[in-house]
């Protein structure tokens, strides 16, 4: 129960339609969710490793514990508990649109890896007035020229997450997801804005400035996995649709502590 | 070359007969090593990860990359270039003390994981007064009774260093220590020393204070990994010999950024 009227039985049951999970769980930690073959589970972990503004790890689940994260939902099961995944293989889609249950694509042994996701600091930017989403919208993506440092067969280039904001807040907003390492942390730097067309972004929907003086500030992003699972995976990978991610137990705000402790 | 007498090169050759690795490149990132049977890599990672003041997670190496680091040693062969290797299988020695090369004992398609090591800060506390190593001796580790956090066969209880500091130095080193997040960071504030017998150390040398008004310190350790390859893991594992580390081509102190960098 994360709030009086949402619960994640309700998300397993399909209760919900929703364009995104944001609004479910407010102040709970939201994960994205990748699933891999065993094969190829390492080389995933690593390449997440090595890419941890977009991908920060947070935990890997496997089928012989019901896809349960010990430390940050113990009772979930995170292939039930996603409202909608896509499954690719080759990097081209293997159903058409989202499904459910994306079990009856996968090989057997496949393991769930959860990683950081930009809902966890909205709530923070949203109670200080920094930030307001689009109702009904997802933010912007952009597929950047910076490329991942590779694993195995995983690749691809930086996706970004685009917010519109005050130019006279953005020192606020980078102190606000600084503390949210594990979600992305700070604004990066590296991304010119010059580059990348906002208004037709990769993924997402586009957005306009909600109010005036507001400069576009990015953030890495989890998409990033979708963005590297290429036509070199020849197995099923199952993501979370965009927007619709895992809840944990955990509160964002504990999350840090909670994953950094030594004894439960 | 890490300093102007010793480089890798040399470690690689057998040149050195040492207590530990300690000493050999002032400033440069050290590293704990594990090296794992593919099908136990995920389960061993993500081991990692769950318990991450033991074993904060650096990379992981891959036979296809000739067991190199891309990010921390891209040159580098990790099974070559650590001084000593343990072999065990089902927890118990595989051969008669230390070996150079464990390849000959491990599976095909095995991957070496580095996780962070207390050398890396030990620089700091020496060069600012507030500790320093008993010459040709390794500090004294102990088993305690705190379990980790279990992932497929990988269980066992968390191994902890120990440093006698100065009663009125005790917050400056934690200070120090904080600030190398993946080399342990902080002292752990669980640990009772009444509960170990800091005469009879499990790893390393017994240690006495070397001034007056010392406390013992406690700081989780590597050799966890070690621990916790026990009686459930079928295949063989090799461990780096205690005090005999990788050494990488980064320094401790650029090591946060190199890690969290976006861009190369």
């Amino acid at each position: 129960m994360w709030c009086e009227k949402h619960s994640r039985a309700r998300v397993g049951k399909g209760t919900y339609a929703l364009a995104s999970t944001r609004s479910l769980a407010p102040g709970f930690l939201q994960a994205n969710v990748t699933v891999v073959p065993a094969r190829l589970a390492a080389d995933f972990v690593t390449f997440c490793l090595r890419n941890p503004r977009a991908l920060p790890l947070l935990d890997v689940c496997f089928a012989r514990d019901g896809f349960a994260s010990p430390r940050l939902a113990p009772e979930a099961d995170v292939l039930k508990d996603v409202p909608w995944f896509r499954v690719t293989k080759q990097g081209r889609p293997l159903t058409n649109g989202s499904v459910r249950d994306p079990a009856p694509f996968l090989s057997p042994g496949s393991v769930a890896v959860l990683t950081g996701c930009s809902f966890s600091f909205e709530d923070d930017l949203v109670s200080q007035g920094l930030w307001r989403p689009h109702p009904g919208r997802n933010v912007p993506m952009f597929r950047t020229r910076i490329a991942n440092a590779p694993c195995g067969p995983f690749a691809g280039n930086l996706v970004v997450s685009m917010r519109w904001i005050r130019r006279d807040n953005v020192a606020r907003v980078r102190a606000v997801t600084s503390a949210h390492a594990i979600s992305h942390g700070a604004p990066l730097d590296d991304i010119d804005p010059a580059e990348l067309n906002l208004a037709r972004p990769d993924y997402g929907d586009a957005n306009d400035a909600q109010e005036p003086d507001c400069q576009p500030v990015f953030w890495a992003c989890g998409v990033t996995a979708q963005a590297a699972v290429g036509a070199a995976v020849d197995d099923a990978v199952a993501t979370h649709s965009p927007g619709h991610m895992f809840i944990a137990d955990v509160r964002s705000a504990d999350a840090n502590r909670v994953l950094a402790r030594v004894v439960e």
